[in-house]
């Protein structure tokens, strides 16, 4: 969940992005909120953080921001968060892959524009970036950034001229942009939360007394103690303003298409998101895996942290007690660097370890939530074996990555994934493993309750967007 | 288990050292593994860390050293690294209470004496320091510090002058200072661990190859790969040289006093002390809860980290199924600093949240491993009911802690102790609980397996050796 | 010259930026020269600074650039610029007004248009930058920053749509901005310098075997060990290319209108601007000090750094000798923030201190560049009577300060300076000096050999451009 | 006079520490007046500083310290000050070659012993350090450190206990340490300082109000406005204490010995020593250079910022005009490191640069304060050719260095020397001058005003104190 060690890195996916936004319309400061929510919101982006505030009844489209590069507790400190005055704002926390890794892509993107100002901040992945940064190149617009939060701002300013306020703008400019995005976008007077038609990523509504927040999870909501209102709906545009907030839906599909990888593996278990409980579809997914590849063992352990839940699932079902097979080590922090005369450690090891007490002489059910390359996975069960497990069963709370993402998450290209070009069988004798069993694609839609829409284009290629015809990234390097 | 929220701590104990050592008898370089066992012992002390190696083949006594305030992946990287050249090297992981928290303090202690350098790591208190700096001043004597290190390092350096070898004169030391010591020291050709005789703290060895290990824990070993050989024995000098491994167990004595509360908290559950699982003596005390404070409920949560293997305990022996309660937030870091502008959020809540989904509508067993100033656990307890819990019945996996600690730990004085001032039952409508149960001193024998001996002072008032007389804080504040 | 002391920068002048850029068509490395040009330069700005680079044989348009906050040796560093490979580059020094001093502020800006990449580098201030933003953001235009490189930019990015090659664009871009403005504009294969008609900031041409340099003043080019070969021409735009050197001087006019304070302060004594040695002009201006403001005294001081010239050029003309009358603090370093409890010491002290063996007992004219507040001054005439000077006459190589700066300075508003609101001799009783003379208006052609064309709108209030309408200043604040 | 580029610092000597010490007998805190005395004493010392302080009324013997490496505006900022609450206080800047360079061995001393606390600060360097060491640690001491300092303490220490107060302890102690040492004692209630006999280093009494001010240089008391009273005598004790200032002078020898290079090169120009203005010494040095080795020339020039007063001396007594030779370019900073790629530029032109127009085309005289390898001053003679200098007449005003110094300066050892091997001749043929002379050592006394005791060891080899006998540097390395 974390990029933690170099080695450890290439065999864990990451969300690229959290958001979250608070207008307090009674005109209490709100930059210790966003620091809070973020924070709540850290495990969606750990590169890079930033915060923008207004002030609704100060000079219009004052914004103050902070941004900087790390964790949100080592960008900001009492002295520039007590810089942050204003009862309007908007936070995001960041993950990239390195080469666009750099201060100028981090967020909430501050601008002034015909209207005077705007912050936006986006979680999600446009899938005709290219395309229209290319459209907006040849009416003489220039780019900052490489990120596609710059394409929509470009979109909303120019929806802006033509439109008689900026929700309207925001609109005309969803009709444009294709894939994934939940944003928010601050304007002198108004936060404005819009979920693209599919809804890839998540956006929820919260309150707390007269401050209405908008976030990436519910657990943000928890963290400023703040209620949950709903979920903003896929292709709906909330505008809260001095009179409360009002929902334009016209943009709303019949079935969207709702990431179903945030429930199993990016988003926090204690959050709810579109109606579901992020633990309960780990919980479903772990008892689906001990239905469709049963086997006989004496523990089940989870491979820490998001390997827990459906661990739990697991033995539920199955009756085999769960049991801590590993303790992970919470201090090492975002970033490892190995040292340079380093030969035989592993950096596996540092940041987990095996219980040899739990396992030794057992037969294990390790339960983790994907196998992206493979490498890491094979390390861990080499490591239950020497602690002594007789046999380690491996169950994956998710069915064999096969394909690219384009909507907000870093799944390699498929020539980087284990299951692209080896068959299970091949891939449990490359673990080591006695036993490998991954969730039938078939059986997803009970993760979330029922099919009310999702995305699973990673394990089935069924890509509800269009991907995109080029590569997105851009082509220069800060 | 670390300092991360002002007001969090406050209701935290600290363990106050981890020590490493190691010696490669075949030459080669060990910075890098004292690097990957300081990071395994890390939750032993967050405050300050180094290393210092030396080179048994190179000129006699050129010891280089790195220390600095912070996490061992804050103070080390690749650069100061692989400066650190040497085949033998010793490493040290502090906390210490505000005060005498400055660079001046951080270990290892490296000096210049009549043969040569020494590089000290200790664990502990010792009880006797304030009269044994008071004893060495009058022959003239010049303190640096405020740590009980430099004492004992006047007295080696003393001792050496009389006797044969550094050994000696470590032992000759050990028959003056009094208290809880685990102390690793590197001399320019020997790598000397001993442990006193009530055998506080603890002490392991490990091998690996050529290559001799010293450590608080097994943990650190296996973070090296090495493997556990045996513990130092309390009273027990072991030298390691050229020529292998010696021991003199002379000073050792029939019952030693081995902390119950290493088992109990501090130390990792994946650690084996003197010969017992600290993951069994937690399974163990939370069984003995449940024998012994049974209730009715639907689930047993235990609050992370700490309070996790104690509830699969009481699981077990009650057949109330495990339950995840909480989110823990690994992303909050060392410190975390509240903004001034702060008024409603609670600190608790940026590392902890509770999944509604597992307690709402339920019974929760709530178990954690101490109550010392009540403030966190009553928030807890709120916690749980605002999330929907019926009823919560808080169960301690230790005893109540009524004295202070004077054997490396920083268990306050007694006035701030909610047990010292408070029976049980008060306690338990302080925190807001249905119920509230602790461990029972008799039953602490069990948690390690009968009656080898170890120390119960905070709990029973028996302190194996007598407290200081005066407070061992030193009178300069750098 | 610099922003040393938060005192006593209320009463100096800042230039507001440096450039540099170099083109090797040999294809060598370029990085490590703009870091010595940029050292060079650094007194045209102390707030932030930056390198963008490119290989003008790799892969079109790939740009690698490092800026921050901060001097050139606290931004750069062996690994960052190790990390700038390229043949063509430019970098930028910076001051800016405490609001709009950020990150986002910071020069080269680099930017992705249509035809690629392009990075700027900018000297000056544009007088209709407000309109053209406007005018911009009716055409769907957004803005990430508040300096007027990005509105030149802009209209680059626009002119390339309908010109064949970038220097077209840059000619077409010149024609609608206004203002000051000297320009280094990197393409992916070409170099472009640019200058405003009126020249009011400088711009030099050097080479060194097969590199073409252009930067700001001369001594630039001494640090590269690059010749001089001439200044940019105001109105000139040159085009370095594979094939050399081409020069477009369609917009120079009859009578351009260099900035005359450049040679009476902002710019280092050592280079030559426009064929005028600096050193020259300040000796002449201390030479007509002399004629015109004489009076009896026993030594002329200068008020370090910038005074000293004109002082010896006062001696040279007086026969009055010169000496060394204060002592300057190198130390001091860019920032110099006051402790909290200090009461009594003024900060002028840390930066300054009298030679009393210079002007004990004597009559003393001291002869500094300027008086905007009168703060310092005062200060500095009071050290000198403590000292033991019989006399101070104060003579300023400059006519009184009446008017502000449009064109890339900071002259503050008419309220502040000291000579808007009173009369020399008022003025000369506020210092607690002697007598006090300014240099005469009329004669500051003799500075540069010959009205070949300057400003002193700051003196005279003769704009040669209008003044902007609005205040100029962007209206968010990061 | 600062360590700023590598390839520099080769031909630069280091002064190796300053002090300053106050004592506010009305109460009032001293932190930032040592803040402001240290910033006018930083060329003393650049790699590390420290202040440490106590309240004479609070609480016996707690000292609050705080030091760092780096530079006076580096280590402080208000946080850190604002904390050092005192009326008494410590501190020192420092200089040390590279191999002791480090964070333990920063001053002042903090230290406990059996009177409490004491703080040194010191600047010299024995000459029996490492005899006193060795005695040291055969009566069981230990060293944290490499410094003198820690050696003196001991003494001290030892000597406090058959004394009846701390100056006697200082007294005695000094009848047993050798070399040159002023020092600054902080004991709980009293601030001593002390020279020794030879008063190889400066040390000045100063008063403000109801505070006595001791601190190496003259130019201290300026900088916290404090008036000069008189000089420590070589040999005296004095001692500030609740009634005022005592004074010991028992240790007074008949013919003290005072580093004459203090006048030439290391002392401010502000300065005044042992009732010497340093100013006036470097005018004489010049004057002397014109009488005994004039020549024809048009122009003199001193090499900033050390060779401008000498250079104004031959210019008075020639009558050679004085001109400004060089630009120094004062934003380099403490550090300068070439960037990898670096192969043509060299780096003393990042230091200086030629003003062409005052030396082309004339007969130059360059004045410099000393010689030491040549490789600087082959340079700049090379730089003012190459700016058109007709001729370059190198006057040095020192004699030729073929001695080390043990006394506190860091003049290399013989071989380095470039006059130790070389004749006049030769190395004026290695510089590429035309002519050059040193100071005639015959006329060092007139420097000072007549022969009131002076160390040249450097120059002539007579070594008041006998030099050590080992290298005094410490064999550990942290």
């Amino acid at each position: 969940m974390d990029n933690v060690v170099s080695e450890f890195i290439s065999d864990e996916l990451h969300e690229e992005c959290g958001v979250f936004g608070i207008y307090d319309l009674a005109g209490g400061e709100v930059a210790s909120s966003i620091y809070y929510g973020l924070f709540a919101l850290q495990h969606r982006g750990q590169e890079s953080c930033g915060i923008a505030v207004s002030d609704t009844n100060g000079p219009k489209g004052v914004v103050k921001s902070c941004k900087g590069m790390g964790l949100v507790n080592e960008v900001f400190n009492p002295d520039n968060l007590s810089n942050l005055h204003g009862n309007i704002g908007v936070g995001h926390v960041r993950y990239s892959t390195a080469g666009a890794s750099s201060v100028e892509n981090t967020q909430p993107l501050v601008l002034n524009y015909v209207k005077g100002t705007l912050a936006l901040a986006h979680n999600g992945n446009l899938t005709n970036a290219p395309e229209l940064k290319n459209e907006l190149s040849y009416t003489g617009a220039i780019f900052q950034t490489t990120i596609d939060s710059e394409v929509i701002a470009y979109h909303i300013a120019r929806e802006r001229l033509n439109t008689p306020n900026v929700e309207s703008a925001v609109k005309n400019a969803m009709m444009k942009i294709k894939g994934a995005y939940s944003l928010i976008v601050m304007s002198p007077r108004k936060l404005i939360g819009a979920r693209d038609p599919f809804g890839f990523r998540p956006l929820v509504i919260g309150k707390r007394d007269n401050a209405y927040v908008l976030a990436s999870e519910t657990c943000a909501l928890d963290a400023v103690s703040a209620e949950f209102v709903r979920d903003v709906q896929p292709g709906e545009i909330v505008t809260i303003g001095a009179d409360g907030i009002e929902s334009d839906t016209s943009l709303c599909i019949q079935k969207p298409a709702r990431c179903i990888f945030e429930y199993i593996y990016f988003a926090r278990p204690d959050s709810y998101l579109d109606g579901v409980s992020v633990y309960n579809s780990r919980i479903m997914a772990g008892k689906i895996l001990a239905q469709m590849h049963p086997c006989e063992a004496d523990i089940v352990v989870g491979v820490p942290d998001s390997g827990n839940v459906a661990a739990m699932g697991f033995s539920l079902e199955s009756g085999i007690p769960y049991g801590m097979g590993f303790i992970k080590n919470s201090y090492v922090g975002r970033t490892f660097i190995k040292p340079k005369q380093s030969v035989r450690e592993s950096s596996v090891k540092i940041k987990l370890n095996v219980l040899k007490e739990v396992v030794n002489g057992k037969r294990v059910v390790m339960i983790d939530d994907s196998i992206v390359r493979g490498t890491t996975s094979e390390r861990i069960v080499r490591m239950l074996k020497t602690a002594g497990a007789k046999e380690v069963h491996v169950r994956i709370s998710s069915p064999p990555f096969l394909n690219p993402c384009y909507f907000g998450t870093d799944v390699p290209s498929c020539d980087q994934l284990i299951a692209h070009n080896n068959t299970v069988e091949e891939i449990c004798k490359m673990l080591g493993a006695d036993s490998l069993g991954y969730l039938d694609g078939e059986r997803l839609s009970e993760l979330i309750a029922g099919d009310s829409g999702y995305c699973d284009a990673c394990f089935s290629g069924r890509y509800p967007v269009d991907p995109p015809q080029d590569d997105i990234r851009g082509d220069y390097d800060k």
